[in-house]
């Protein structure tokens, strides 16, 4: 474990914020199909429309999807929320959906223009903390990769982020080339990932089918709820098993992956899909005909697995540095979104409440300050 | 906290058990579709059918679904698998899919019958019981609701059962009456259960729809796997939450729910629906139109939400514990689900990991016999 000095407040690295780069918010607002920036001509604020359900047609455009303030793209916001919440440093991602609805032909290029902006947003903004009253604030990036495009596109890509100085690894969605993390097709990526040693960080995007919801009847009234309290974690829970199921971490027992939301469910369902797994007649292991993984998901866990502490709550917080370990955790913000509803410029509650989850814990002061920060500095290897 | 003898082997209740009384055995057999039993005329095994998804039809039909032995139905099985596992008294429950394929006009009926049998069933086994080597083994049982019935024989019944002395509540899925469990027109229902004290065992049976899995592709690949480690807990988490959004313990605030599975994945992603409701501008408590929950989820977890202990790690089983409470945890085995595929007569691997949880998480002794037995006793009020 990398020993930090102890800080009071403690040193704390965010490892789940998002930023859109320059060129992404100009590739968003060149579109008029989901994902999309509407940009209105009336003055009203514009919107980030990313899913079709938020793409209602019954709506006026200036109210679909959400508002996109300059939280979502502006340097100094992202400065004055870290120095709000004392966070020393930030490894940015693109958000949702990424660059998943590309072209095959548009993708790669796209993909380098944005990593070089993320890598350029984040040596303008710790040359520029040099000028200010926090001169070790720094900002980093995970990358994003061109999946639309045939495979050899997106492991030179991966081969060419190992270059970038800021990019710390790659932010991917959970349906991987389109067919999920259990296609076999993928196995050339998680190649190239686990031979560059390149962290993946695996995010939700595409939630679960309306009718899982009890279609739109119970949606409309919940606003979004269902799809942002269990869609995205159920997804990811679903992604990850399909790719555990598949044998992708018996093929590649160094790929390292970072599970956004503290795992989706997965340290809470560990118990019951490895049980199931031992219980299966149709794996060969029981007699049957079906591969089924080698591996155990308890040492998938503590071996390939990091997760985040987005989680916002004691009991889920604890099961996952005790299905993984503290020394796989690592805090994060999911800025900007969950912001403040009534006091924009004070503290976040949902960031308080991710802090409060930490020190309600109790772990001593070496595991709290590795959750906070040390851990994200040993894994993705920042300089401090 | 009911005190029961320290006793070694301590005293186990098994509160998550099924078994099929013979009316309910012959009703299944009497159908030709889906929920049905195969009995084939070759003299092979009997087959099990109750999901769509198991009545393949490119399967010969003596090999969908899963065998069905005297396994589902025999008190004299239950209670070898009592005795091997130390279980003093098991709380029988119909299996999915319970009655919810009813006609409406035959379902208030075959309810009644079904009851009366499984309290005989109940009578029958405490009675042979002190013949036998271990005369306070005992049966216990939750009942079953004729669902599709209009409410106001459904509320019959919940009436009814309460004068039947081993019934000791109700067994119900996560569609309601069709709809979810945030459907107004179960509000009499709901008012029923909460008047009676009956407390309801909610358990999954439908899972998620298959494209949440990635399709027959990724399904056919894997067993049972997907659908039971994952659709089941994610089913029920999805259902519970829709009657929290609607308010439905805001409503009857003395209902009491025991969710199957330690909560599907509840306790894990308590504090996520929490944050999500706080932060969701269209609900009323932010300057939104749409009523949202006035509990806290927390809270709900704490007064209205009882969890098994069918979860088969400690990682799950102790943000169970955490989320709720350690007198709001309970033993239970799934039996006849799970059995050992190797040595049939020995004790049961599914049955061990979670015994092995429960003694790993090394609380007091006091605390671990009120999951093991103490808190069944005393929240189904069991003889002892």
């Amino acid at each position: 474990m990398v020993e930090l000095p102890s800080t009071s407040p403690p040193f704390i690295v965010d490892i789940h914020t998002h930023l859109y780069p320059p060129s992404y918010i100009d590739l968003l607002s060149s579109r008029k199909i989901v994902p999309y920036i509407h940009k209105a001509t009336d003055g009203s604020e514009p919107r980030l429309i990313i899913l079709p359900s938020d793409d209602d047609a019954s709506k006026s455009l200036a109210s679909r999807g959400r508002p996109i303030d300059s939280s979502y793209s502006s340097l100094a916001v992202k400065r004055t929320f870290m120095t709000q919440h004392h966070i020393s440093i930030s490894v940015i991602s693109l958000a949702n959906p990424w660059l998943d609805f590309l072209e095959a032909s548009a993708a790669p290029g796209i993909a380098r223009t944005i990593n070089d902006d993320l890598g350029n947003s984040c040596a303008e903004f710790n040359t520029f903390s040099l000028s200010t009253a926090h001169p070790d604030q720094k900002l980093y990036a995970f990358g994003t990769l061109p999946l639309s495009a045939p495979p050899t596109h997106v492991t030179s890509e991966i081969a060419r982020l190992k270059a970038l100085p800021h990019i710390k690894g790659v932010i991917m969605g959970t349906t991987g080339l389109g067919a999920g993390l259990d296609d076999l097709a993928l196995d050339p990526i998680y190649s190239a990932l686990e031979s560059t040693s390149t962290l993946v960080f695996l995010h939700p995007h595409y939630g679960l089918p309306a009718a899982s919801f009890g279609g739109d009847a119970s949606l409309s009234r919940t606003g979004h709820v269902l799809p942002l309290a269990l869609g995205f974690p159920l997804e990811t829970t679903i992604a990850i098993t399909r790719a555990f199921l598949a044998g992708v971490f018996d093929r590649f027992p160094n790929l390292q992956i970072l599970l956004a939301h503290s795992g989706g469910t997965l340290p809470f369902l560990a118990g019951r899909i490895q049980s199931c797994v031992a219980h299966e007649r149709e794996f060969i292991a029981n007699g049957g005909l079906k591969p089924g993984p080698k591996r155990d998901i308890w040492d998938v866990l503590k071996t390939n697995i990091y997760l985040d502490a987005v989680i916002y709550g004691g009991p889920g917080l604890k099961a996952a540095v005790d299905a993984s370990s503290h020394d796989r955790v690592m805090f994060g913000t999911d800025h900007p979104f969950f912001p403040p509803l009534k006091d924009p410029d004070g503290r976040w509650e949902s960031v308080d409440t991710n802090l409060k989850a930490i020190e309600g814990a109790k772990w001593s002061d070496r595991v709290t300050e590795a959750i906070l920060g040390g851990n994200a500095v040993r894994v993705l290897g920042l300089a401090v």
